[in-house]
Formats: structure tokens, sequence, C-alpha cells
């Protein structure tokens, strides 16, 4: 049987899990009959265009063993968007070009929406090109907004991470503030999609224990409402933790704390939705407040990693070699959720246009909780 | 054998094992002749003065066992200072009176530098009023500032945490740094002392992995030294991680972050030590900055404790009893490093006065290590 060669790449924001993803990937390729040699690209897909490929067959067990347990991406990642076609047909060219000097029968590509649709793309011109190069998805993204599949690896562990750190520092507050902090404030990640900042009351079984507010984006932010949610709180209970997402929006749907500069795919740069609202805390209320912004910590807290989200990151990266096998090209892997309680899930696959550019938010799912979950527990049980 | 009751208060800002003290001290007392009743004072030494004592008899084993597990500080703490005996004697009559209405014999601070202010003055009150009154102090700060003592509780525990979050961190940033972030910058905890701020190289055992430089507030801190050594990592790793002490200081002694300041280069000042370093970096190196403010999730951080910090903070609440029965009063219970490596260590006891007010930084221990650490292993080993 004709063996083929591999790559794996890692894409965008990384999180504690993405290197799961990649032992899951490398065990199923090394033990596989069509597949020969397996590289990764340096840096994501500029590990591709650069040539800059690393020979994983020079790589001991045990390192690659190591992977299941390491935060970061191993190989490097990147937030380089390929253009459309029209736009720049050189550089698809010049990563079939690379691929195919290489003997490259399958690209795996780890990524969120934007790699999704760096999958599509190649894809669709691989098979117009006549190449039989298949480009599979492995799903990640800490921001769980990657619609059909049930969850995306990276998200449990940062939920965990963050309601583990929201309750204790909210054990933290309220044991100080009969005459010190009254307001506590958690800046979570998450820019469209509230997941993560919903995520950060899920280890309080108690309306004692915080957060008594969460701000999510999907929830255009009223200033007054949420200053008298926070009153009603320290009249309550001497304290309030707050919660709030990065990509917090007023009702115009700009972004409270827009900096005015832009990432490489144009989105706006964020950061300081904490502060903003630790500003606002002090400047109406004139409470003593304190605030953490925990940025790169909560998507690399691979100490606090959800063992579930390990595991799926495993089975996600196994389950694209046997796409691979099967012969699909343009799809990625996609978790199936087949029982709430106990949790049960199983792998599938959809096309990588139905990912590509689409954003899940806690609202489209949820939208019960939504309202509950803006204002935490406040309104009802405050 | 006559029995008498107890009162123990929590003070100052908590840790994520100031109630493992509390176990310990409970733990010993419930099971001593000499103890009736115990009481805990709500929120420090107000629950003295207001007369607000929990009976901790109505406490189930299970609640207590649980107190080994929970950050935070269960009964409150507070930041009340006593005044000198001179300027409000009625405040130490007041303490004393409500304590012998209860029957109290032994009273137990769980506090810092502070605190050991208020044991020290306390038990000299009631020795010069003829009271039986015993006041021990436990020690307790994640600023690891107490002299005498080999390290305070609470201290190990939030140098694992910090430890583990820069390493984590800058595996997360390394990866990135290709086409998006190059310089992180960590916030640690730490007023005058940089003990925390250094324990986030612990972690790391690679120059590749940060934090790549650290900032003290025992060195005063020049802004062209650090740009030079933060350039010169970018250069050499294509990144560079930073830990800052929220305490970093000027050649005048002036905290960098101080509101109402101007920075080195005469900008305005806002914001706290992380902040002020990024916008330094982003202005005057013009990269791509990304911080973590730690904050109350540091010292709350219970699960990374360090099983050391939590065995000699249930030691510590378990000796405080043990010098009660022997009579003493206004003494701290102290940690006494026996053995290197591996680490052993036993228990002493001081005169709290010898603590109160005082500060260990970490250059009075480890001046050697001072020059390394305050600009990491940036000058050395880059």
């Amino acid at each position: 049987m004709a063996k083929y060669n591999v790559v794996y790449a890692q894409s965008g924001g990384v999180t504690s899990v993405i290197n799961a993803s990649a032992y899951g990937l490398i065990k199923a390729a090394r033990s596989s009959a069509l597949v020969d040699s397996l590289y990764a690209g340096l840096d994501g897909i500029n590990g591709v265009i650069d040539e800059n490929l690393i020979d994983l067959g020079q790589e001991s067990a045990e390192a690659i063993e190591a992977l299941r347990y390491t935060p970061g991406g191993a190989f490097g990642s990147c937030r380089r968007k390929l253009q459309d076609l029209e736009k720049n047909k050189a550089e698809f060219e010049r990563i079939l070009k690379v691929l195919d000097a290489h003997n490259v029968r399958y690209f795996f590509y780890n990524g969120g929406n934007d790699s999704m649709d760096t999958v599509a793309k190649l894809a669709r011109f691989a098979k117009n090109a006549g190449s039989p190069l298949q480009v599979i998805g492995i799903p990640k993204t800490v921001d769980n907004d990657l619609p059909i599949t049930d969850n995306s690896p990276g998200f449990g562990s940062v939920a965990k991470y963050n309601a583990v750190s929201a309750m204790e520092a909210s054990l933290d507050l309220a044991s100080m503030s009969k005459d010190s902090t009254k307001v506590f404030v958690l800046e979570a990640m998450g820019r469209h999609a509230g997941w993560i900042a919903a995520a950060t009351g899920l280890a309080s079984r108690d309306p004692a224990v915080g957060p008594q507010v969460i701000l999510l984006p999907e929830v255009p932010f009223e200033p007054e409402r949420f200053l008298k949610a926070v009153s009603a709180s320290v009249a309550k209970l001497g304290y309030c933790a707050v919660t709030v997402s990065e990509g917090l929006q007023d009702k115009e749907g700009k972004f409270v704390a827009e900096s005015g500069t832009k990432d490489a795919f144009g989105h706006a740069q964020l950061g300081g939705a904490g502060q903003y609202i630790q500003e606002m805390v002090k400047r109406e209320l004139k409470m003593k407040h304190h605030g953490a912004i925990l940025d790169y910590c909560q998507r690399s807290a691979r100490h606090l990693a959800s063992a579930t989200d390990v595991e799926q990151a495993v089975a996600c990266g196994q389950k694209a070699m046997e796409l691979a096998g099967k012969g699909l090209s343009g799809v990625m892997v996609t978790i199936r959720r087949e029982s709430d309680s106990p949790y049960r899930w199983g792998l599938d696959h959809t096309d990588a246009s139905n990912i590509a550019n689409q954003e899940k938010t806690f609202s489209d799912v949820s939208p019960g909780q939504v309202a509950n979950r803006c204002l935490g527990r406040t309104e009802e049980q405050i």
C-alpha cells in the first residue's frame, strides 16, 4: 500500500489542551498504515508557506507523550489568515507546491473559526487543482464559539479554571469586605461569546459565593442596571463579585473598552473591560474595588484542565486521522452530545465551511439562561 | 482542672491556607483538657470589640474538617490595627472586658506584621492590668515578609501558583510570538518584598521558558536597563515574559504605579505596575503586549496550594495551642528550617514584638540572588 506524509499545524490562540489534540493525531498517524513521515508546521500555516517543517520522526515517545500535559502550542501557532482565493492565488499555489514537494497527502489544521476558513478554502483549491491533498480540521478554541460541535476542545478547561478562580476569589472578597474591598471584578476572555464569563458561575452553589453579577457580550451593557445590582448585593451580602467578559458591548454594539487598534484578522484589540467596570464602580458607587485580569493565564492553565476536555482533545486528533483514512477533505471533527446527565459524547464531522467565520454565542444555545446570567443571581436570589 | 474559653480571630489579607491554621488550632483546642468553649471573632478583632463571637461548638466535625480545604477567611478578617495604648486605652480595655466576660483565657490572632503588633500590645496591656489573658500569634502572610520565621504560611501556596501560572503563560506567549504578542507582563503581589515575584521563576528549568525578566521592589527600577533586557530577549527568543512586583519602585523609592504620579518618561501614571510596564513596552519598543493581574486569585488559589504550606499552616495552629498550655503570651509561632535538601522544618516561637512592623525582604535573605532575579536570566543566559 502506498504511504504518504502528513503535516499537522496549530492556528489561532492556543489552549491548555491543543497539544493533547496534537498527541492524539500523532499517535494515530504513527500507527496508521497510510502514513510514512509526519511533520509539524512551525508557527502554523507559516511553517508550510516558509517550508519550515519539523520532522516528528525525530521525537521520542516520551516527548510525544508529554504533549498531553503541556499547555501552549508546541510547534508554534499563528494568526495568519489566508486571503480570498481571488486576491492571493499565489499563496494557495505555494502551499500546494510545498506540500506536494514533501509528498504530503494529509494536512491537519488545528484551530477555530478562522482556521476552518483556511481548511475549507484550501480543500476546495486543492480539489479544483486536481491535487489528491486532503485537508482536515481539528477543533480548538477557548471561546467555545464554534457552531455544530457540542463544545470546542480548550473550552472545558478554561471554564473549569475560571469557575474555580471566581469562586476562590469571591471567598477572599467575602472575608475582607467588612472593612476593605467591597467589589471584585474578574475579567474573562470571550470577544463575542460569553461562554467563559458564564462559566464563572459554575463553581458556586450558594448565592453568597460569587460571582453575584455576570456581564456577557451577548447582553448590551446597561450601566444603571449594573450599578443597581452591585449596590443591592453590597447591601445584602456586604460585597459583590462581578465577572465581565472582555467583549462587553454597549447598546450600539461598541466594545466598552475598545482601544482603537485591530489585530491581524481585523478584530478590535480588546483588554480593558475589567478596568472600565472597576472605574465605574469607583466613580459612581465610591466603593473600594479590586480586580483580576487572567489573560493568557486562563487559556494556558493546564494545571487545572478538565479531564473530559483533555479526552475530547485527544479523541478529536485521533478522529481526524480516521477521517483522512476515509478520503474526506474540507471537513472538521465535531463533538456530539449523546446525553446530558451523565454527560456522554461521541464524534462526528461537518463541512469546514459550516464552521468558518460563524460564531455560536451563549444566547444562541441558552436563551433562557442569559437573562439570569447577565446579572447573575442578583435579581432573583439576593 | 479549671477550664477556660478560647477566641480565635483572623487578620489582614487572607491566604489560601489561613483556614488550615484555624483547623489546626480548633482540632488542638477541642482535644485540650484546658479548653471549655471555643469562639471565633467575626471579622477579626472587630468581632471581639463588637462582641460578635461565633460559637464553634455548634460546628460539625465535617465543617471543621472542610477548613483545611477552604480559601478565604472563614470567620472574616479585617484591616483594623489597634492604635497605640496611649492614644486609645479605651479600645484595649474594651477588648479585655469582652474577653473577660466570656471567660476567655486564650486569644489567638492569626495574621502578619500588623497583627503581631496587636498581639504584642494586647499581651502587654493584659499583663500590666493583672489579667490572666494570654495572647498568641499564628503567622500568616502571602508576602513572606515576616522576620525570624523561615517562611510564612500562605507564601508557599502563592509561590507555587504564581510559578506555575508564569510558566504556563510563557509557553502560550512563546507559541504565538511569531506573528502576535511579543511581551507578556505578569503582575505579582508584594508591596515591599519581592518574594512572590521572585518565585515566578521557580517552575522554569529552561531559559526559553519564562519569566525572562523579573522586577523586584528591592531593586530600584531602571527603565533603560529594563527595555534593553526585553529587547535582548525578543531578539534572541522572539518574545519576553516579564514578572513585575506590584511594589516596584524607582530610584527615589517611589512606587512606579503610585496614582497621580508620572512615569520615568513624564507620562501620567494610570493603573498598576503591570499596566505601567505594558504601557512602557508599547510606547518605547512598539511591541505587541499582553498582561495578567492575578490579584486576589493568587492568594486564594487553594486549588494549587503547596502541600508543605498546608502542613505548616495546620501545625502552626496546633503549636499555638501548645504554647498557650505552657502559659506563654505575647509570642508568635515560628517555622524553623532544619535542612535545605530535603527541606525539613520544625516549630519554635518568638516574641511578637520581634515580628511587629518588621519586613523581611528578598534581598535580606538572598542578596546574591537579587541581581540575577531582578532581570531574570537575561543578562547571563540570553
